[in-house]
Formats: C-alpha cells, sequence, structure tokens
C-alpha cells in the first residue's frame, strides 16, 4: 500500500507528476468535483492544527468525497491507551485514505505499517510534514515557473523547524539550487541535516545570521517563526528578534520577482503590511496546498487499487533500541526496535531517524 | 464582500426578504436540497456553543453544501498564535462562507475585512448575535403574522443579554412595537442601549420588575436566563430568581395568542411543564433558526457572486484607543485603531462599539 | 417513535432481519450508497470514543447521508447547563435520527422519550452499549454461521463490563447457549445480571478464574480489559493480571475453529502477535459494526415514517427516588422518578435499573 510519511518517498518525477496535476485541478476543479464520490479521509489529529486539517478535508470535499475524524487526541481512543497501529487498523474499516498529525516522530509510519488503505503523514512531532512541502513546491513552481536554478533563503528557526528541513531534502533532488541558511547561532541547521541532506547532494550553501544582507541575492525567502523559548537566554532572544522580521523596508531591498513564502501561521515574523505586497506568497501557499492535497489523495487512492504488499524485513536490522524521548517506539506496545543503515555507515531509527547509540 | 455582523447590517426590506425564502424553504425544502451543491461552509467556533453550530451545519448540509471546521478554541490555530485576520484570509482558501462564533468583540467584523468570502456572525463576546434575531423576527412573524404593531416583553437579563439587545435594534424599525422590560434593577436594559435605540428610534417603552404584571399585556414574552452571579448579593438573588420563572400558574393570565420566545439554552427560567402550552414557541424558533440560517446563506452566496468592495477609511477615523478588555483590538496584531461618530456625537469603536474615553 | 436503547429493545426475528441486512448490506455497498441521501445523523457524544463515533459517522456516509454533532460535553451546550431532554428536542430540528454517548445511565432513555427522531444509545455510562452487541452478534454470526448452540467463554471484567452484559442479555435469547465466565473473584459477574438474565432464561454457565482451563472447550472467546484500579489491592493485580492475557501460547490450546472478539480498544490483554491467526476475529468484528449500525440506521428511519407514539405512563410506578449516583435523575431536571417492576417482584429506576431501596 503506498503511503506519504517523508516527501522523499516520491521520486522527482512523481512530484512533477503531482504539481502538474494540482495545477490542473487548479484551473478545472469542476472536472475533479466528483472524483472522490462515495470516498472517505480520516483526518486522524492527535494535536491540533487547524489549517492543515482543514486543508485537507477541503481538499477531499472538493473532490466530491467525505471526512470523518478528530481533532485533538482527548476526543481520540489513545486516552484509553489504544496503540497507534490498532487505531490505524479499525480506521482501515471506516475509511479509504488516513491523514495523520501526531506530536510523536514515526507515528505515520507505523500506522502505514498497519494500515488497510494509504496513510499521508500530516506531521509527525518534529520529524516530517511532506504535505507542507508539497504545497512549498507548487509554489515555488507556479510562482518562478520551474524548481532549479534558484537562490532559496530559509530564515528563522533552521534548527527545530521541520518544514525547512523537508524543503531541503525535496531542493536537494534538483540542480543549481543554492540555499542561503539565515538564523541565529542558537537555531542553525542540525549537523545532521547539513551533513546528509546539503553535503551529499553536492547543494551549494551559505550561512549568516543577516536577513539583510541576504536579502537581495535571493529568488525565495521561506520565513519561519522563532521561538522565544528556544533561546538560552532572554537578552539574547530581545536583541535578535527584530532582526528576523520582514518588514516592507526589508522588502524594498529584495528582488523584484522574489517570491515570500511562510508555512504559517506566522505570530509576527512578516509584518501585516508585507501582506499587500504582490510578492508576498504566503497565501497563495495555502491555496496551492489544498490543491497539492487533492492531487495526493487522487494519486494514492488510484495505487490503492493495485497495492504492491511491501516487505520491511529485509532492509531493517533489530538490536538497537531508540533513545529519542519523542519517538513512537517509546510509547508503542509490542513494536520492534528497527533501524536502517544509513550513507555514512550509521544506524538509524526508522520511525525517527535517531541515529543509535 | 456582503456579510452580516450586526442585525442592522440589513434593511427591513432584506430582513422581509430572507422571511420569505424561510418560510418558502420550511414549505418546500426539495426545493432547495442541491442548491449549495459543491459549496463549504466553515464553522469557525473559538468557544463552544452546540446550538448555534448545528444549526448552521444543519443549515447547510439541508441545502446540499458541507461543513468544514472547529468547535473551540483549543482545536484551532489561535492557540499557536494565529490573528483572527490570518485565520479569515486562510480559511477563504477553504471555504465559501465562514460563520464565526468567538468571545473577542468585534473579531467577526475582523475577519469579514479580511476573509475573501462572506462572513456571518455567529456570535462576538456580549455584542452581536444577529441569527439569533433572525430566528426570533421569523418566529414572531409566522407565529403572530406580523412585524409591527406588538407589545413585546422582554424578560432576564436585559443588561448583558446580547440576544435582547439585537431583537430591540431589529424591532425598533417597525412600527406600533411597544416593548416591556421586565427586570430586577441589577439586571435593567443599559442607558446607552436604551437611549441609542430605544428612544431614538421613539420606540414606545416602560419598565417594570414584575413579570406577572406585565404579563396579560404581551403579545410576545421573550424570556432570558438569569444568571446567579450577575447579582451583587446572593440574599438578592434568592429573593428575586423565582420571579422571573415562568411557570403554568403564569401563564394562565397571559393572553390566549402570546407566544413565549427564549433564545435557549434555558436553565430553569421556563417550566418544563410550560413546554406543552401551545403558545410556547421556543423549539419552533430553533427550527426557524435554521430556515433563516438557509436562507441567509443563499443570500450571501448569491450576493458574493458579484462583490462589492467595500471601503472603510472614510467613515472612519483614528486617534482612539479602545478600553474594551473583550475587543478584539486588545489581541489582534497590527489592527488598526478606528472609530465612528455616532448620532450622539460621541465616537465609538468600530469593532466594540465601546465609546472613546 | 421507535429507537434502540437496550439489545432486549429488539426481538429475536428484528435481531435477525438486521444481521440479515448487514450481511446483504457489506456484500453489496453500491445498492446502499445513496440510501439515506440528505438524511443527517447527529452525533451527540458527552464524552470521547473514537470508535463509536467514527464507526456511525462512516456507517451513515456509507449510505449517502451526512453527519453533525459533538464528540465531547466540553464542545456541547450541556457546559450551560442544558438538559438531555431539551437538547433531543433541539436536535430533533437538525437530524434524522441522533446517537447519542454519555456518561449518565439512562441519557438515552431520557433523550428518546424527548426526541422527535430516532435515538440510538451509543453507550450510557457502565449501562448499556446496544450497538456493540449488534457488532458482537454479527460477527459470532457470519463466523460460526449461527447464534444458538455455542459455547461462550467470557474473559476479564465481568463486573463492570457492560458490553458483556448486553452481550449475555442477547445471547440468552437463543437455544443451546453455555456461557463460561472468566474472571478473577474482584471482577465476578454481578449478581443481579446472574439470577435476573443468565438464571431466569435457563441458560447454561459455568463461573472459572482460569483462562488457560477454559480456553479448549470454547467456540467463541470474548475478551475485555482488567483495569489496574478494579483491584483492592495492587499485589492482587499484579499477581493476576498475566493470566488475563492471551498470547499465541494459549491459543495452541483452543479450538482450530475458535474465534476471538473483543469490543476494544485493547491494551495490553491480547498480544499484538495474536493479531496474525486466524482466529482473531476482533478488526472483523470492528467493521461489522459498521453494517450493523447501517441496518440499524435503515430500519429506525423506515420506521420512523410510520412513527407510534409510545406511552410511558401506564407501565411506569412513582414513590421512588434513585439513589444511584451515575443515574440520569441525579441532574436531569424536573424529571420524574418512574420506577418499574421486574419479574422478581422489585422495583427498579427506569433510567439505570437500579433497585427501589
Amino acid at each position: 500500500m503506498r503511503s506519504l510519511i517523508d516527501i522523499t518517498d516520491f521520486s522527482v518525477e512523481e512530484l512533477y507528476d503531482l504539481i502538474k496535476t494540482a495545477v490542473h485541478i487548479s484551473e478545472n476543479p469542476d472536472l475533479y468535483a466528483e472524483k472522490c464520490r462515495h470516498k472517505k479521509l480520516a483526518t486522524l489529529f492527535f494535536e491540533p492544527s487547524t489549517r492543515t486539517r482543514l486543508s485537507f478535508e477541503a481538499a477531499m470535499l472538493e473532490l466530491g468525497g467525505s471526512v470523518i475524524g478528530f481533532s485533538e487526541a482527548s476526543a481520540s481512543s489513545a486516552t484509553k491507551g489504544e496503540s497507534i497501529a490498532d487505531t490505524a487498523k479499525i480506521v482501515s474499516c471506516y475509511a479509504d485514505v488516513i491523514a495523520m498529525r501526531s506530536p510523536k516522530e514515526g507515528a505515520a509510519l507505523v500506522a502505514s505499517m498497519n494500515a488497510k488503505v494509504p496513510v499521508i503523514n500530516a506531521g509527525d512531532g518534529g520529524h516530517h510534514h511532506p504535505t507542507q512541502t508539497l504545497a512549498d513546491l507548487l509554489t515555488i513552481y507556479r510562482e518562478k515557473g520551474r524548481l532549479d536554478n534558484l537562490t532559496v533563503g530559509m530564515c528563522g528557526d533552521l534548527k527545530y523547524g521541520r518544514t525547512v528541513h523537508s524543503l531541503i531534502a525535496a531542493l536537494s533532488r534538483y540542480t543549481g539550487i543554492k540555499i542561503v541558511l539565515i538564523s541565529p547561532k542558537e537555531l542553525e541547521l542540525p549537523t545532521f541535516v547539513k551533513r546528509e541532506i546539503v553535503e551529499k547532494s553536492g547543494m551549494d550553501y551559505v550561512e549568516t545570521t543577516s536577513l539583510e544582507d541576504a536579502l537581495p541575492t535571493l529568488d525565495v525567502l521561506y520565513m519561519t517563526r522563532i521561538q522565544r523559548e528556544r533561546f538560552d537566554s532572554a537578552e539574547e532572544y530581545e536583541r535578535l528578534k527584530d532582526s528576523y522580521v520582514l518588514t516592507v523596508e526589508k522588502m524594498a531591498n529584495a528582488k523584484s520577482d522574489m517570491i515570500v513564502l511562510h508555512p504559517l501561521p506566522r505570530v509576527n515574523e512578516i509584518s501585516v503590511k508585507v501582506d499587500d505586497d504582490p510578492r508576498a506568497c504566503y497565501f497563495k501557499q495555502a491555496l496551492n496546498g489544498k490543491y497539492m492535497r487533492m492531487a495526493l489523495i487522487l494519486k494514492l487512492l488510484e495505487e490503492a487499487k493495485n497495492p504492491v504488499k511491501e516487505t520491511y524485513s529485509d532492509q531493517y536490522v533489530e538490536g538497537f533500541k531508540c533513545t529519542n524521548k519523542k519517538c513512537v517506539s517509546m510509547t508503542e506496545r509490542e513494536l520492534p526496535n528497527l533501524f536502517k543503515k544509513t550513507a555514512d555507515g550509521k544506524y538509524r531509527c526508522i520511525y525517527c531517524d535517531k541515529e543509535a547509540d
């Protein structure tokens, strides 16, 4: 059964097909208005995320399907101690495709290993959030006309921002991409991501602490929120926070065809006054997210008609135990501790990608 | 883009058209069962209100449309600090019409200023609740055959009861209306409402503390709940509470064609035994609310086909700051503090109607 | 108006008709995909229960209908003090059938006495849960080919497990049923159930504390969860808990055509490894639950076309007051305290079945 857990589950060709479908949907919505008639999407959100959930639900409804689900853990059977695996098995009786959001890293993977229907990862802790990346890619494609030969700035919290990591992983497969990593020292891109994705792919990159210096060079600026609690000291936060806020003044130094993206919700990192700038594309991005989710649901339901039984056993090894407290393997009952060998010769947990100790 | 924030946003003629449509729907539901096919309503409820939400959802479903949304703030992006304006912009990508409930006064107005789709105020704090008034008006019209030449008693908490204020504002535009204000001193109609609406319109009114005295004179009795915490002293509450409870005994002194309304939910202010009295119309009122919401959704979606860009700037002034702690301007980021000059020469916050200090 | 509050509200013949319809639906889903077009189900869940709620919602959607509702009390008007009776009356304006879950025993009965549409009890505290029993019966019927002449083991918490009590009541009407009650002393089947249902029906039964001893004799094993807090002492719990966990090893001693049921969610009382055993039928049971709910909704909506006004007064007596703290009569306003005389000559509360003091 084909699922989408990590953006790299799909090849570059598959992503391009999704993008083409999404563009076609946006231009011909009526052609798709009954495509999923009598199909049901289950939105299993173990933590709230209105935008993501509503985007999935709107996507399914615009395909003529319907939706069941829950929007927070307190409304789920998890409070009675039900495992992710059992939830996935049971919901497979009720729905044709599942979108799962969980604070546990690897939760969607566990669900996909147990469900009888396709599972879409709608965010698993700080780990993956591939449908956000689908929205990002479609927006870049539609606004810039290409996904290669671009200078892409990533600004804000590059350490914990999973959307940034996923976008870098996605972009690393295109040619001519240069990324500009703009963040305070405390929130730099993790070494693992830098080594495993950026350097391994041979992607060009520079790091800087100055948004203002970087701005004039960028084709795309990807803004993210900086959370106060990420900083070691309150003084440091106060000293730095304003320099990562995008204002009308700063926009004056950017290229006239640069585009600004943001996974949303924003707090104050982009001034509301920037919204009127035609280069501000973050609300278009939200709309594009809906079209990509429509294309994704169509693709997965189509592939589910001829499911290929996936085998996990031969690629994975036992003998390690994950130490990541947010990993789904910490709480899921009777879940085998499985690890995979990555290119650097290390073993990583298959659920959360944490390196074995 | 036409929205409904305050009942007086609609003219008397428009209200009459809505009433006629609602009556037609109630008599010919099948004619409307596919009117909103492929349309979506978003119910954005930042605080729970089952009846109002279910009424909106039933309305949209009976028009053949579908529904997305959330039923309390904890399930929304507001917990991540998203502004009302951003929520409205994003949800505009997912839905064709929005019904918003918020504890913040002016929230629906802010939403309507930012949404690309019509916004219906489903209650903004103690401020407005226009769709309740639509239900009230349809019930009076259907049961009494007219909206003019009526003696209407309002009983209970007239100070904080927003449904009472909205109904008075609506009735003030009809001729021959006399209102009888029945409440303890502590919960009298606020001077502002009395002066701005009742007296300005030249409406006839009397004030009394006795439900029993007023009852025989009424064509319509609008009951509301009296909350213990509204009273200065517990003794005062104990002394008074029973006199504002409608019982079978009290009903014996009312006209044989009087009708009893209540916005619901009731606690104990109308005895369950009164439900069997044919004059008890509060459950019919709930049903009428659904029909009026159907008519309203149809009207707003129709008008949205040819949206008129509204301009706010020329009617509003800056230079004041609202001091109402429940006003949306207290928390919404980068929201301009706008005031309007009212007939009495005072300046009032456009969001919550609080007078400038 | 016909409702389903207790499994014995339906005759054996009616249950058989439901089973036949459910089987037909499962084999011909397309024939039913539009049966409830323009009909609405309200899922009023005053406490969370994902599986039950999603099963009802999937059932209604697969019949072409739609769904409104809430999934926990905090999102309902109950927090404003609305009675069950009023909620039922109002929701009757919005939906064609109601599924109600409440922690209060008798809540669904009170709802059915006030609603203008059929009410399905989706669980009322520790009292009844008839649609779970429908799922159980269909699974036994489909897997064993019959509902009579079976040895059925019930294992775990037989004291508080309402699903066990309901299943025993249902099975007591078939011939040749032998039940094997497997539990620690602390969690034995209550004397009331034993006397009123098991012995009165002349059903064969044995009691044992050993799952291993009982296993080889069973045609059906119905597992339930044992909660730590049910035990008098932690030592007792630790000593016993493993003996009531079903493992691959224990399954080796069961008949080759025995079937294992579980109302779910499970915690650890059935090892995940048992899932691969073809005798493990608990996920099929979840699927069967959906089909039975579809059959039930069809039946109740069909009967609602020609509603028979039920009269309660002549069967019930006043003069007692229920002392069960979980009884709906403790909190529901102006609810008459009604009792019925049962076969043993005692008087029991009509809402929760508690014996009068």
